[in-house]
């Protein structure tokens, strides 16, 4: 244990106090989706918590709460943070620990009444998660909103922004004014469960992201004519479905052709017309996700799709079109940051990997910003996302020392 | 022409009136589902059409129309017929051709007044299209039907056929009553519009069918685990979807290596669980509908699609079940009536391809019963059990003058 440390009872504590709002006995997730009334009560709560703990709180105009080591501080700071909104039924780390950890790390510097250049800043970002499409809050913070989306946001019920936000006391497009100057940040760093496998398979506690994926999804139709499944001989159909199949079939060979270890491509969702048992599909729709670190690999890797996908439609006699439905380029975390989290790992012989993130985070926006980086700690079973989410307390711990140490370095 | 011959009019204007029942101006379908109301104003239709001729008419317990050429004839008879029935929004050929040319044939035969030995008897099966499992009147017909079943059996709405049937004024358990004799048969002749695209594609206008092709249904689950599609990398996925994907890949080689060009094996019905863009399918359940007329081709191919899904399932670390839902064995047709067809159709200049049928048919029931056979005429475009199934006129003038001509040979 390092002389300077969090204390992880404190953190375990207000993990486990915020897991209690918008918490559902009966599925054991967690609901607090953006803007929501469980996701209000969570601001109020760490603003609360913040002012208890003697620091400054705010809620800004786009719904990010900000909590400040030293109150009317105007030079740079070291933020941290991450989101406090929650998927439908999600788990209890998935963005609070971010928050938290950040929370515990000004706790630490308060305590230890250590004199920082660059004090310590938390943010819990509004509407991560994508009720509204996802990272408003830090789109906000960092200038990316535009009045027009503001006044079209919706969510899948068609709820509006704009409504959903004034029910919570605030106005769409006073989001705007959220916009924090770039010179206000020192550095951004983001503690996140990992949300997957890896570090647990490869059993380490540390994964140091180097990059962010980037992600395309495209909505892609391939159409046939659905037939009697008795009366059209094989050779004599335009199965739709047999394209999609052959197509999936070829996802591992157009990524060990054109990709990497961290390309993914998915299919999802797969809708067959009409999708009787007795009937040649004469439509199959389905999404396809593509995600690399690399803009160029990414975009290889939708070429390659394209084309097999027109040659597979050719070889089946489909009619193959498909929507480009978003378009997200990868965002590189900063070099220096990456070294800063491996030489603070190596200190605290913590063993660590560099590793792609292939889930969006707020600081994917933050890091067009400021130099910004972000700590992966291991998801039991890969699972997030659902009510036994889980990272067992010593990684939390881990994590949290690694935030803490590596913001003291950059806050010197 | 040959100087025995149906008339083209005759059985056009009884096609197009019987259109007329069950039309729906929107869709431009028609809908007759067994045991609706306009499935009994159409087999009313067809007793009156019956008796305004000067045949015997009578609905029988099970709801199927029998007209007789012959009133109180006591011995054998050769019959036609198929059934009159549709599937929602279908077509006006679909079964409605076998029993209106059978009528057809009783009107020359009448004409002419033929002394037959074995006189035309034509049936209007009831419930054929499977709103309640299909082919119920013609297995009341063929004593295949159990009380059980017939207490129980329901359509997708949950609606009792007991009840329906008690709607029409007919007591589901007295169908039991409507088994004939064997021995009233001295053959069965079927024509029926091909449904598939075969005839069209050779150019061919008469199909006559060697035999009926078996069926099995299984519901298939794959079972993995659901991730995040960015989070999971590839080589840590259990994605259900994609062994579904190898599977169907391997549809042709299993074929080609165990099966024959009668064979089929179509995946129609596809559901991804959670069925997210952005998440690994955990699961994908799907139908696979197999087909030969062979029965021991049948089960090799069963076999082999048992042992591919089980290998597959393996290979991506996915749990595999399935559910044999039903396995209908192969029905051959009679030698001696697929001859007769192939001679009579010499004889009446029309080329002609024996071919197996991928559908079911009430003659699939009536084989294990008489001597009988099946004429296919062309589906334009292969379409059917839609509106726009159509059969040109002078393709129905072929195959209801080979019906004709082979029944009166059956006849004399």
């Amino acid at each position: 244990m390092p002389q300077v440390h969090i204390e992880l009872s404190r953190l375990q504590n207000d993990l486990l106090e915020l897991a209690h709002i918008g918490y559902d006995p009966i599925s054991k997730g967690i609901n607090r989706p953006g803007f929501s009334e469980a996701d209000m009560q969570a601001r109020r709560w760490l603003m609360d918590k913040l002012e208890k703990e003697g620091f400054s709180a705010a809620l800004d105009s786009a719904g990010n709460v900000i909590g400040s080591l030293y109150p009317d501080w105007d030079g740079p700071v070291v933020a941290m943070g991450s989101h406090i909104d929650s998927v439908p039924c999600g788990g209890m780390f998935d963005g609070t620990l971010g928050v938290l950890a950040g929370l515990e790390c000004m706790r630490v510097a308060r305590d230890l009444k250590l004199d920082l250049k660059f004090p310590f800043e938390i943010y819990a970002f509004a509407e991560e998660e994508g009720r509204f499409g996802g990272m408003m809050g830090v789109q906000a913070i960092t200038g990316q909103l535009t009045p027009d989306w503001l006044e079209k946001a919706h969510d899948a019920s068609h709820k509006l922004l704009k409504d959903e936000m004034e029910k919570c006391g605030l106005n769409a497009i006073d989001a705007l004014n959220a916009r924090v100057d770039p010179k206000h940040f020192h550095a951004f760093l983001e503690l996140h469960i990992e949300q997957g496998p890896v570090l647990e398979r490869i059993g380490k506690p540390i994964g140091v992201v180097e990059a962010i994926s980037g992600v395309y999804k495209w909505l892609v139709r391939l159409i046939g004519k659905a037939n009697h499944a008795g009366t059209a001989p094989m050779d004599m159909r335009s199965d739709a479905f047999m394209g999609l199949a052959d197509f999936a079939h070829e996802i591992p060979r157009i990524i060990s052709e054109e990709g990497t270890d961290k390309s993914r491509l998915t299919v999802g969702k797969v809708e067959l017309k009409p999708g009787y048992a007795h009937t040649v599909p004469g439509e199959a729709e389905f999404t396809l996700v593509g995600r690399d670190t690399d803009p160029q690999i990414m975009r290889n890797l939708a070429d390659a799709c394209r084309k097999v996908l027109s040659s597979i439609a050719r070889k089946h006699n489909l009619m193959f079109e498909f929507e480009q439905m978003s378009w997200l380029e990868p965002q590189a975390m900063s070099d220096q940051v990456v070294k800063a989290f491996c030489n603070q790992a190596k200190k605290l012989e913590l063993e660590h990997v560099v590793m792609p993130s292939g889930a969006g985070h707020d600081a994917q926006y933050m890091a067009q910003v400021t130099p910004t980086g972000m700590i992966f700690v291991p998801s039991v079973g890969g699972v997030s996302h659902a009510p036994d989410e889980w990272t067992h307390w010593q990684d939390i711990e881990k994590g949290a020392n690694l935030l803490l140490q590596t913001a003291l370095h950059y806050a010197h």
